[in-house]
C-alpha cells in the first residue's frame, strides 16, 4: 500500500516539475482571464452556457493542478510553508463555495477574477519582480507617515475654512483628503481652488505651499529609493559574480597582504644575512 | 529642600526616557488629530461635549508632558535650545489661551491642527527626515530664483498682451503667475492657449516655450538634487562604515606607503651590502 | 561585359559612399516630408498639380537611390541582410503601387508618411539612437506584463461593479482598461470616480489603489532602466577607452600580479644564497 | 591728457569691481522688475506720473552702468568678446530708442521686461547655472530630432484621418502637431479620443501608441541626460580637488610604477651579487 502511495507521489512530483504541465497551467490561467473579460461584454450573453461549462472546467482543473502539488509534497503541511502555495489555495477553494444566491453572484465574479494573479505565481520571474517590489515597501513607511501628517493637515485647515464654500469637496476631513489627493495629481486643481480664492482671496497660498510641500517630499522619497535599490543592487553583484570594479579591488587587498609579508621576509633574510656576516 | 527637588527631577527624566511614557504622549497626540478630525463632521455635533472634554484632557496632558520635560532638564533654559524643544512649546502655550471671542475661534481651530506636527517632533525617525528634506532646501536657492525670473518675464508679457482677452487669467502680473503655474501644471491649458490664440494666433510658441523652459530647468533642479544627495550619502558612509570600495582603496592607499618603505629599506640594506662586499 | 559590370558597380559604389549625395538624400526626404506637410492645409489645393509632379519626382528619385544601393552591393543579396535596406526597400516598393481607386488614396497618403521614417535609416546618430532604444525593450517585458495584468483585473472587477452606472467608460473590459489608462494619465480621473461614487461611496478606494499601484511599479520600472543602463554604458566605456577609474584599477591588478612574482624571484635567490652561503 | 583718460579708468575700473555698486546694480535691477509689475495693475494708472519718472531713471542708470563697464575696458572691444555684455549692451541701446508712436509702446514696454534678465548676467551664480543648461542642449539634439519626427508622422496621419471630424483639432499639419502636445501633456486627451473614436472606434491605438512611444523616447533622454552630467561632475571633481576614490587609485597607480622599478633594481643588484660571488 505504501509503496503504491510513494510511487503515485514521484509520478505527481515528475508531473509537477514537467516544463509541459506548468506551460499547461500557465494557458488554463489566461483562458479563465479571457472568460473573466468575455462576460462583461454584452454580446457574449449568447454564448454563456459555454462559457459557464468553460468556467466549470477551469474550476476543476485548478483543484485538481493543487491536489496534484499538495500531494506531491513529501510531508503534508510543507505546502503550506509558502506564501505563493497559501495564495493559491484561497484562491481556488473560495471559487469552489456554491453560489446560488443571487446576491453573492457579484462576489464570486471577482473572487474568479483574482485567479488571474495566479500568473504572478505561476511565472517565477513575476515572482521574483514582486518580491522585490514589496521589500521596498518598508523602507517607504516613515515617508507616507509624513506625507499623510502633511495631507491631515492641509485637510483639517481646508474643512474648517472651506466646508461652507463648497461641502461636496470639503465636508469633512475624508473628503478634503480626497480633494487634496485631487490637487496633488494636478487634476482640475485650479477650478477648487478658483471657488475657494472668491471668498478667501489668498486662499492660492494655501494649494501653492501644498503642491510644493508634496512634491518636493514625494521627490525627496523617488531619490532615496533610487539610490537604496542603487546600493544593494551593486553590493549583491559584488558578492555574486566576483567581477567588475569592487570585486578586482577585493582581489587586490587580500594580495597586497600577503605582498606585504612577503617584503617583511625579504627583509629578516637579508637582517640575518647581515648579522652573520659581521 | 534642594534634594527633594533633585530626587523630584531625577524621577521626572526617567519618566520622559520612559518608553511606555513617549508611546503614551504618542497615542495622545494622535487621539487629539482624530479629535480634529472628528469636529469635521456633522454628526459629530452629537458628541460636542465630549469632543470639547476630550480637547480639554489632551490640552492639559500637553502642558503636563512640557513642564515635565522642562523640570527634567538640569538647567532651565537649555530646554529652549533645541529647536524641537521650543516648537512644542510654542504650540503647546498657543492652545492654552483662552478663547470666548465667536471669531477666535476659528484660529483656535487651525492652532490646534498644527498640535499634529508635534508627532513629527517626537518620533526620531520623522525628525532626521524632515532635517534632511530642509538640508535640501538651500542648495536650490538659485534654481529657485532662475524659475522665478522665469516667471515673472513670462506674466509680464502674458499681462502685458493677454490682459484685455481674460482680464480673470491676465489680469495683473501676480494673477498672471499664477495662470503660469497652472500651465506649468498642465491644468486646462490649452483653454488658456486657445482662449489668446483667437487673437494672437502665433501665441502657442509663448506657451510651448514656457513649458519647454519650465521643464528643463525643473529636470536639470531635479537631477542637480539626485547628484548631491548621492555624493553626501556615499561619502558620509564611507567615513562611518569603512567597509566597500572606498574604504579598501583608502587601507590601500596607506598600505602601499608603508610597503614602498620598507622596499626602500631593503634596497639600502643591499647597497651597503655590496659597498661592504667591495 | 563583365568588366563594364565592375567597373559601373565602383562608381555605383563610389556614389553611394559620396557625402554630397547622401546629403542629396536627405534633403529629398525632407522635401517628401514638407510635401505631406503641405497636403494637409487647404490652401495648398492651387498648387495640387505643383505638388503631385514634386511627389512623383520623390518616388521616382528614391526608386534611383534604392536601384543604386542595390547594384553597389557585391552579392546582391547582401542588400536584404541588413534591417534598415529592407525597410526601405518596402517603404520605395509600398509608394510605388499605382492608386487609381479612390479609396485608396488614403492608405497611399499614409505609406507616404512613413517615407519620412528614412531620415532615421540615414542618419546614423538616430540610427543609433534607435538601436538603444529598441534594446531597452525586452528587459521591461515582464514588468510590462505584471502592469497589464494589474490593468487587467481592475479593469474586471470596474466592469462588473460599474457597468450600469457608465456603458461608455466601463461598458465592457476593453473599454474599462482605455479608462483605466485615463485614470493612470491623472485625466479628469476625478470625473470618474465621482460618478461611480454616488453609487458606490467607498469606491475612491478602487481608485486610489489602482493609482498607488501604477505609480508604484512604473517608478520601479524607471529605476530599473536607470539602473540598467548606467551599468552597461559604464561597462561598454571601460572596455573601449581604457581610461578612468576601472581601467586603472584593472591596470593595477595585472601589475601587482607581476610584482608578486618578482617578490618570489627575489625570495627565492635570498633563500639559495643563503644555503650556498652555509 | 593720456594720464587723466587712465586714471578716471583706474577710477572706473575699481567703481564696477566694487561691492557696493554690484549691489546697487541688482537694486536697480529689482526696481525695474518691480516697476514692470507694477505698470500691470490697474490701480497703477494713478501713480503713472511716478511710475514713468522712475522707468526714466533706470533707464539712464543703465545707460550710465554700461559705459562705466565700457571705459573701465583697457582696449574698447574687449567688451564686445563677452556674451553677457554684448546681451546686456543690447537691452540697453534697444531700451533707450524713443517711442512717440502708440503702436510702439507695446514694444517698448516687451524690451524693458527683457531687463529683469540683467540679473542673470549680474549675479555670478545664475550665469553658472544658465551655461550648465545651456551646455546640455546640443546633447538632446538628436534626441529633439527623433521626436519631432514622430511628432512629423502622427500629425501628418492624424491630419489626413481626423481633418473631417474636428479641423480646429487637426485641420492641418501646425494644428495637428499642437494638438499632439496636447495629447503628449494628457491634456483633456480622451476628450480628443472620444471624439474621433465616434468615427473610428480603433483610433484608440492611435494615441495610445503615440503616449507610449514619446513616453518612452522621453524617459531614455532624461536618463541620458543623468548619465552625462554624472559623469562630467565627477570627472571634473577628480581632476580639481584630487581627493576620493578615483584621486587615491591614481595616485596608487604611479606609486605602483616607482615600486616596480625598485623591485626590478633590487633583483638586478641580487643577481649582480650571486654571479659576483660565484
Amino acid at each position: 500500500m505504501r509503496i503504491y502511495w510513494t510511487r503515485l507521489q514521484d509520478r505527481l512530483e515528475r508531473l509537477r516539475a514537467n516544463k509541459l504541465f506548468e506551460t499547461f497551467v500557465i494557458l488554463v490561467i489566461v483562458t479563465s482571464a479571457l472568460l473573466i473579460g468575455a462576460k462583461t461584454y454584452e454580446e457574449a450573453s449568447r454564448f454563456d452556457q459555454l462559457i459557464n461549462w468553460l468556467d466549470l472546467g477551469v474550476t476543476l482543473f485548478f483543484l485538481f493542478e493543487i491536489i496534484v502539488r499538495m500531494a506531491a509534497e513529501k510531508r503534508f503541511f510543507d505546502f503550506f510553508k509558502k506564501g505563493w502555495n497559501i495564495f493559491d489555495f484561497v484562491i481556488v477553494v473560495a471559487s469552489l463555495v456554491p453560489i446560488n444566491d443571487s446576491e453573492m453572484v457579484l462576489i464570486a465574479r471577482l473572487l474568479r477574477v483574482f485567479r488571474v494573479l495566479r500568473l504572478v505565481s505561476m511565472i517565477p520571474e513575476l515572482r521574483m519582480l514582486l518580491a522585490a517590489l514589496v521589500k521596498s515597501i518598508p523602507r517607504m513607511g516613515y515617508v507616507a507617515l509624513l506625507m499623510f501628517i502633511i495631507f491631515y493637515i492641509y485637510a483639517a485647515i481646508g474643512s474648517f475654512l472651506f466646508e461652507n464654500i463648497d461641502p461636496f469637496l470639503w465636508g469633512n476631513i475624508t473628503i478634503s483628503m480626497l480633494t487634496l489627493f485631487r490637487v496633488a495629481t494636478f487634476e482640475d486643481w485650479t477650478d477648487v481652488m478658483y471657488a475657494t480664492m472668491e471668498e478667501y482671496p489668498l486662499s492660492w497660498i494655501f494649494y501653492l505651499s501644498f503642491i510644493f510641500l508634496t512634491a518636493f517630499i514625494f521627490l525627496n522619497m523617488m531619490i532615496g529609493i533610487v539610490l537604496d535599490v542603487m546600493q544593494k543592487e551593486s553590493a549583491a553583484e559584488q558578492l555574486e559574480s566576483g567581477e567588475g570594479e569592487a570585486a578586482e579591488i577585493h582581489w587586490m587587498r587580500e594580495h597586497m597582504v600577503a605582498m606585504s609579508e612577503q617584503l617583511q621576509r625579504i627583509e629578516t633574510a637579508l637582517e640575518q644575512e647581515r648579522m652573520r656576516n659581521r
